[in-house]
């Protein structure tokens, strides 16, 4: 079995060479290739990278190339993980919205809108890659905006899922609180990418007994602390909604508390200055404590459960970013949904979901138009595109803001843009 | 053929009854009931409707009363233009959402909750009536907010059609700038009542020439003006939106518009003090040139016809609110929507619709989501589903806002209430 | 020796009169009149005095009138602590201002403007009635906002001081802090009335050694929490600021929490009546716990100190607000300032004060200039002093919000304009 | 007659020099030098003054050097205008303030704190360089911030003078209204750098008949229109206020302004690059029509009389930046206050001036409270000094966004901070 990862410079590697080493039962990883033009600092990843498997006795193989046709060739599974632009344009994307009171984020809102029409022509090229050296390879795509890119994958024809932690980290963080083992934990979990809610926490399986109510009444207030809204806000939702909800539900606090601090994009190029210092160190062979600092939690353990699923035929229950074809009833078919799927090797099928109340469903809805123009601009580009997503946007919706954000959105990302 | 008005008290029913005089060819009334609780002004209103009708030679008996029974029974058609509270309650929708920073504005945001949760129960109750005393006639529906009411007159059985002055405005003012008759213009008018979009103006029918982008090649400064929008978004949009859709696209700027004039109910208090002064004149038998300021034009026209056609069965087109039925896809059935319909003894049937633009289609998705709890809160109470219906408001959206709106939207209306 | 207290109707009276109880020997009051005019109300005020009195063992007399030239007739000293529009008129000074998303208090902002234009004419007249039925007496007034209400009392040439109750809170407090008793703390207070810093914390008197650097490094977390702000912000102003200068320096933050809580003047009105009908209890022979609740805490304890000074010439320091008369050199002599002074029977003559810091002094400058315009405002009425003295304010200073509120100012307040 | 300008590279001098063409008479130019560290740039601009003077027949020296000292030497005034930081540093001054909801501006508020901070030292520098090598010679400054520069200078010891083209612009605007001759009018003009207003215009000198009542009456809303401030506050201030006083009297809706439209540094980038291309042509040989665009009209005009007072003893009467020595009573002498002065070769005295109205007054005191603090943070550095003097500054006040500025000034400033 190969695997492929795309943006495998990424300080992010080592963690996710940890859990293949870790869970080389789930996945038997033979060769693993790390992808990326950045020379320097792949070196650096790889080297760890290596000596990570060697330290737990993994056997398999790990290749470092900047040549993405090469990389991919014959890969059961090419992992999408880069980031056009790198922090510097994170940061752009976390800043330049405040300019117009907008929150500044990287997924969310206008930053959100920048590093979409960055990535996905990044991405479909690759893929256009991958369809040519491996054609039978599923795409599994963590690179952000993961709704918008998975769209845009599926829309061009790939084998593509798209994958994210949210998901996971409510399920080990509940199976901590209710004492039970992670695999136990089925979520009703419901929305786009960055937009979900818990609606259920069933012991089992799908069917099992739903354990929510029992966790909001004994574990309230460390579930509504870790999202950072009141413990209220919870128990009137009646639902766990994803902390990316917050930038929704308390936007204007959110943009004066970004405007209070420096950006997380500071943070986390500061973060990846040291731990690159540390992978460079040939006695390092573990991932160092720091890496839980950046973020990304659980996300090897997601994929080598996803890719396992993919590859292995597992027919098993995984959440997941894919076409909504129907589950959501209100949404066109070819919209993209994150909810738990049935995943073999013929790909990710969406469980039934229950009617989605009124109070997600229009915000899903109105997101879900924010995609639309958001992909369309992403593919075609143009000013009027670029302005049509943001007026478009629920967090934006405001012509004067956003004119202000369009033109920003434009200047800080030009180089990027073949139409600008 | 017999007309009753509930709300006939109404400073704006001399320009209905000036209506059914003008036009008394198209809707022949024998007996016009104006229907009021408030005796002394409905006696002065009253008076001026029967010198309006005796000087333009109109034959038809008109009767005042406060009985809603006794008054709507055996009338053809029942024209609802109700204010439960009075332009005080008015006021107060249009006050106290600014004091959380949210506009104050008796459809839209948080004082159109208000102004829905009032009105629905008083509504149904004399729907009820006119159930009993007259089963077969038509209910027209122009109270506020026409969506949320004609919905629940629908839900509850009744035969039940919205109406609104925006699309006939709209026809009015195109006709005009191309030197036209009204008559021969088609909007293509789309969305929901108070959040409508014009997508075409077509010459004859709905088949006709599109003369949009002529209308706003020659006339956009105008029409923006109007709009009190930039006449640059009017060409962003391609389309022309209703002047409430400025309580989206431009919310913040409407806000400190608000907060720095005083609010138009103190203003229409003034004007409507003013007219029942005038309206005691007995030598007065015409609609004062004042009441043209007063809003509501061209309600008697859309009146006369919808009554006409429903009345008379002419299957002529009109713009107005009714069930859904799969005419915007991404709605439920019983969602009520305002559009071009085809009108006759068995009420509106929408003409087919054109697929809605995601720029459009998200927010009509997260509008109607709040309507559905917003007559919920109405129907049943309750300060969660008031909360509920404030958060799902894409003008409102955020927790921090939806308290205090709740407090305050409750604190403003308990005498309203039976269940606070 | 007699003492009027005008307003001495308030639910706050108790309060008063069990410290008239307690310290007897500081000031030993012979008669005690409370005057008002909401007869009812000061009979169960009244009748509560005479019981708090009678268990106590106090010999005085205790009368009530509505009549303020009998009932000043003849006193040392009258108390001023009325509020003209009662708690009505302070719901109206919380809110409206939130409408323009300015502060609603009412001592600060547009809200007290309101406060101060209702209350100055009010103030002149009884304190002319006090002129001539006890020319010798000195007023001491609690009456917000004090600092102007003050000036307006001095400029006409009354006998006056004004006192406020922050300063007794502080010294309170950092007694307790410290263990040691009240009396010996002498702080180095300076400002205008609720726009104050306590720059030292002296043990002893004006010389004593400075203990607010302990004080900070040892307690600064219970001092950061007793004013709502962050204990960072003390640190870094390196003196503790009066909470009401939350208002300022943090003022939106402030706007959005008023926002989303009822008013101030709902909480203490439903807390009035709950007080009253405990009044109009005969077994009720102390002061009830529940009026600790209702603010002003050792406003009976600082009254009974002021008024001992100036009636007993003590020559000791009190912290008041009086005439600048150089103390500050960037202010007029005339305006009025809240320090320690030396009070006696010839009045209170400010310590001496060392260089205000500009980070303070740029403020009080600012305000002292709003309140000369206010002033004017107050005595000589006018939308354009209005106007002035709100463009005037640091937490208003911008035409549009300036526009907005003096509409709402005086709408909200006509009845108690003559000229409006 | 020598005269040095240091930043002489700049693309606006081309202005200058063809106002010493102009204005030979008034100040006959033996050596002109323009000093400036940027060869390239100062070549160019170096090529085109000379070519200025040839074609207006001046028979002036004109000298390029990036050697302060010997530039500088024997000079009789010294002319400061540079930019440290250049445009780009300005673009962030304009931009960073934004993303905390601040005004980004060069002068007013958090931009102009930062460009305070880096340009204090170097003009400092600067100055030391010229008491060594021409120890009589005047400096005047036009560096921004010109109040802050101005104080900075006249501290060290230095003879300088500073010098703002906003009371000449009014001067000659009001002519034009006027129909009379510039130095004809006398305006009674007062505050701070960017912080005044004009109180009088008059005729003939400082006691001629003022005619800013006719001149507000006559000509209101062009002159409110230049402003970019509703006619009606113009009307109500009853004074003519600075442009510079939009940032205080619509602070929120500058915010909004500059939110939704590139950053004037952008656009006078833009206009930079196409002049310098101009200047290189050898045909130019005057200053071209879209210099005029750039800003800074009639400096040169001003910078001739000032200079021709100061070296010609004139005793003539200009608004200039001086130290305060009374003249604003409730400001320290050593304020610098923006005043008609009577300029000789002892330099400036301002004019005696009636007190000033609590409405600008409160402003005054307060930015000058927020200078003396920047001028601190500018001298001696430190975070704790920057958060002071943002926290002093009017258009800001609340800790909240100090802190999340202060963060944002000293990260994008931290090269020119030899502390930082």
């Amino acid at each position: 079995m190969k695997l492929a990862v795309v943006g495998g410079g990424s300080t992010y590697t080592p963690e996710l060479v940890d859990g293949f080493a870790r869970l080389r039962d789930t996945l038997p990883v033979e060769e693993l290739v790390l992808v990326d033009p950045a020379a320097e600092r792949l070196e650096l990843v790889g080297g760890l990278a290596r000596r990570i498997f060697a330290k737990q006795g993994h056997p398999g193989r790990i290749v470092t190339t900047d040549d993405v046709a090469a990389g991919v060739e014959g890969a059961d599974a090419v992992l999408l993980q880069l980031r056009v632009g790198g922090q510097a344009a994170r940061n752009q994307d976390e800043t330049w919205p405040l300019e117009c009171g907008c929150v500044g984020q990287e997924t969310t809102g206008a930053g959100g809108l920048a590093k979409a029409m960055r990535t996905v022509p990044v991405v479909l090229d690759i893929a256009e890659q991958v369809r040519r050296s491996a054609p039978d390879a599923w795409i599994i795509d963590f690179t952000n905006p993961v709704g918008i890119v998975t769209r845009a994958l599926l829309q061009a024809g790939h084998r593509a899922v798209g994958l994210c932690n949210v998901a996971i980290g409510f399920q080990r963080k509940f199976a901590q609180l209710l004492d039970v083992l992670p695999e136990q934990v089925h979520l009703d979990h419901v929305g786009l990418n960055h937009l979900t809610w818990e609606r259920g926490v069933r012991l089992g399986g799908p069917n099992g007994e739903d354990l929510l109510p029992k966790l909001l009444a004994e574990h309230g207030d460390s579930i509504a602390d870790d999202l950072h809204m009141p413990r209220q806000i919870v128990d009137r939702l009646g639902v766990v909604p994803s902390y990316y909800l917050r930038y929704f539900y308390a936007h204007d606090e959110v943009v004066r508390e970004l405007g209070t601090k420096p950006s997380r994009a500071a943070q986390v190029a500061a973060m990846e200055k040291e731990l690159l210092e540390m992978y460079g160190d040939p006695a390092l062979d573990e991932k160092p404590a720091l890496l839980a600092k950046r973020g990304g939690a659980f996300y090897s353990e997601a994929a080598v459960a996803l890719a396992s699923s993919l590859l292995r035929n597992t027919g098993d229950v995984q959440v997941v970013n894919t076409y909504n074809n129907g589950t959501l009833p209100f949404l066109a078919d070819d919209a993209v949904i994150e909810v738990p799927a049935t995943v073999d090797a013929t790909g990710a099928t969406p469980l039934p979901v229950p009617p989605l109340e009124p109070l997600f469903a229009g915000l899903v809805a109105n997101v879900t138009a924010y995609e639309d123009l958001a992909l369309e601009a992403a593919l075609r580009g143009g000013r009027d595109r670029v302005f049509a997503a943001l007026l478009a946007h629920p967090l934006i919706g405001q012509y004067e803001y956003a004119e202000g954000l369009t033109d920003r959105l434009i200047a800080h990302n030009r180089e990027h843009f073949a139409w600008a």
